[in-house]
């Protein structure tokens, strides 16, 4: 059978484990000498049928780190391939071509389609407001690197809860593991129960100096019935190096990235700032996901 | 002299067993290894003034698998190098940066004015009306393939072969065989007897059953005078589950895709269906023709 | 420290040796053998604000042919990274995936922007009207490598002296060399004398058969007051065949490209003609800087 990726509900603890496991060997490997050649000759198409350049950088990057090649195909709306083809027809002629086709598509269940008709794996890359698992996985990952387990931690979700793929994802995967997850948002951007057992707040002081992990997530203005309800709660979810100060010493801030004003520059050289890091651990992660699904 | 692939027009019957040889050469290793470091060390710059994912991601992956790299400049018209600049200037300057130089350009004879200047080989991936060699190559190489040879076939051509592109310059190569060429077309979009010797019909059902190949190209609405006469003729040049079924066992299917509704989904998993196996074949035609032009 | 490639200002005579003659080392490579392994396992991000398709190309060659791999992002305005995210986290972000970004930006400054954040080396591919280094160097090593000195010649720049970054910058390479510097402009368009010493002429023919090097820019038409004004000057600064062939036979006759008409085509035969060959040592040039700036 082909192996994809499409959701972390594929992912056991075990499954996780040993990806992690491999993800470090290659945090390991990039560290000493950028790369491997353990995908040489293997090719991957990145079909991105909306843009994301950092995931599609990431991807390529490890690609490229595990000594692979990389079709980058990014203006897919634009593009002959789109043309009046279903999805379908351009992944079965995009898997001529490559090993591993890595889909980002706006429609949820993009990916679980491309799944059904490929011979060759299919990684989600995000599929609309569905499933974005690399991210949730690199996310998880991260938390382990930052504070050496997952199991006992207090993770503290900060913003617009209500709308994040990102940290529902997370919030899926945590539940795996025994975690205290806290969730701090205005009422209209509240968790949604069906995402896992959180304690909410509506104000971030009752988890700052609680909390080992805090996820950052935008609170964006559109999501308000009003201005003035924006403008009411919109200052209490900023991070500020004063809010950070408030932390656990070893406390860990992430955040998906991009950051409007979310989380301030002074915050960066805090050592609790822990989402360049994240960044980077994506390339791992993906690293291992590739590996996972070309190996023999 | 440098090597230029500017036309179906300058291959001899030899050329072509010859190139086909060097093609499941590259089949047996890309199956096998994924791919070789043959043209280690090259560069192929990918010059696509008008977008076609379908044909630079095949000569991407083609490269790759030579062990070469690609430079795709796929945005030409908004980029600097177009910039009032000649097409012969833009030609000049990235052969100084690549070994092999891929052309698609939306005015007939772009490639052989490429040609005139340059240094070093231009592959000619399409010029407006005018040719596109590799597409021709690979068709063929896909008959040879799901046949076992091409002298003594009844090759069938479906659709609108007035304006066909494709099939005008499939059968330029097919005359170079002893094949049988059967037309099937409405009356308005006829296949023009410059382009070789054809048996001409209106219905399929005359040759349904015939055929040991059926290349199946798109019959579009603006082609005809009115909408009633498309919808006269459109039913007739379809293919679903049935009529393939009518078809000799060992007939093949093609279609240069994408398809837009002239083949069904349900034929995809009938054994004459070669349209994605015809795409895997244009990997391997376009190795060998980079082989062709790049080695020593 | 993070060696950065950001302005010319940061080189010697003794670092332009040093860099040149690693130049003529990867030319010899590049002709003999296409490339070589030195940078296996690197990976840099071509990140470009602003399309430029002739300076992303031939860093993307560059890489390819010392052995590493390209994330190219040349669609940024467009593109997620962009999306209200600030050009530092845009870095930030990128240097956990790549081992080098080249970075195009048309605000002036940029680069050094850039630098002040990353930890990965940031080569400035031009910065708005502000500096292109690599350009400045590329020109220069073309003079050395045609006329086989620098010390001792006379170089005439030609057209719009006024705003035209890379004569600037040339000028100031050149004031490390003992070089006649001679410059024909109209008046509205005269070489600033902040940029070096030089001396200027309205006309051609005082120079033309003086110079060991012509330095030929585009003469734009909204530079000028009014038409009849760039009418009056246009002919005068157009190189013909007659033109170069009054120069001397040793002349070298150089242009950034594109060129619209400052040079005819009955030029590009003519052994003077070196244009083309100017490009070509942008590959070399910036193989030598990409070493420098990624060799342990």
């Amino acid at each position: 059978m082909t192996k994809h990726i499409l959701s972390i509900d594929q992912f056991t603890r075990k499954d996780i484990e040993k990806l992690f496991k491999r993800a470090e060997h290659f945090k390991a490997i990039v560290e000493k000498d950028g790369g491997t050649d353990l995908l040489k000759g293997h090719v991957s198409a990145n079909l991105f049928y909306e843009p994301s350049t950092r995931t599609s950088s990431s991807f390529a990057a490890a690609m490229y780190r595990l000594g692979g090649n990389v079709i980058p195909i990014n203006d897919v709306q634009y593009s002959s391939v789109s043309k009046g083809e279903t999805l379908e027809d351009t992944v079965r002629t995009l898997e001529q071509y490559a090993d591993v086709i890595v889909l980002r598509h706006p429609d949820v269940g993009a990916a679980k389609r491309a799944a059904g008709v490929a011979s060759v794996p299919i990684i989600n890359a995000g599929d609309g407001v569905g499933e974005h698992p690399t991210q949730a996985l690199l996310d998880l990952f991260t938390i382990f690197e930052e504070q050496g387990r997952v199991d006992g931690l207090s993770v503290a979700m900060l913003g617009d809860l209500k709308n994040g793929r990102t940290v529902h994802s997370l919030a899926k995967l945590l539940a795996l593991y025994d975690v205290e997850l806290l969730a701090v948002a205005p009422n209209e951007l509240a968790f949604p129960p069906e995402y896992g057992k959180v304690k909410t707040y509506e104000s971030l002081d009752k988890v700052i100096d609680k909390a080992d992990v805090l996820y950052v997530t935008r609170v964006q203005k559109e999501r308000f019935a009003s201005l003035e309800e924006y403008e009411k709660v919109q200052g209490s979810y900023i991070i500020d190096g004063d809010v950070a100060n408030k932390m656990k010493k070893s406390a860990s801030i992430m955040h998906p990235l991009p950051r409007v004003g979310e989380i301030h520059f002074d915050v960066d050289a805090n050592p609790r700032a822990a989402y360049f890091r994240q960044m980077r651990n994506g390339l791992y992660v993906r690293m291992a996901l590739l590996e996972q699904v070309q190996a023999n």
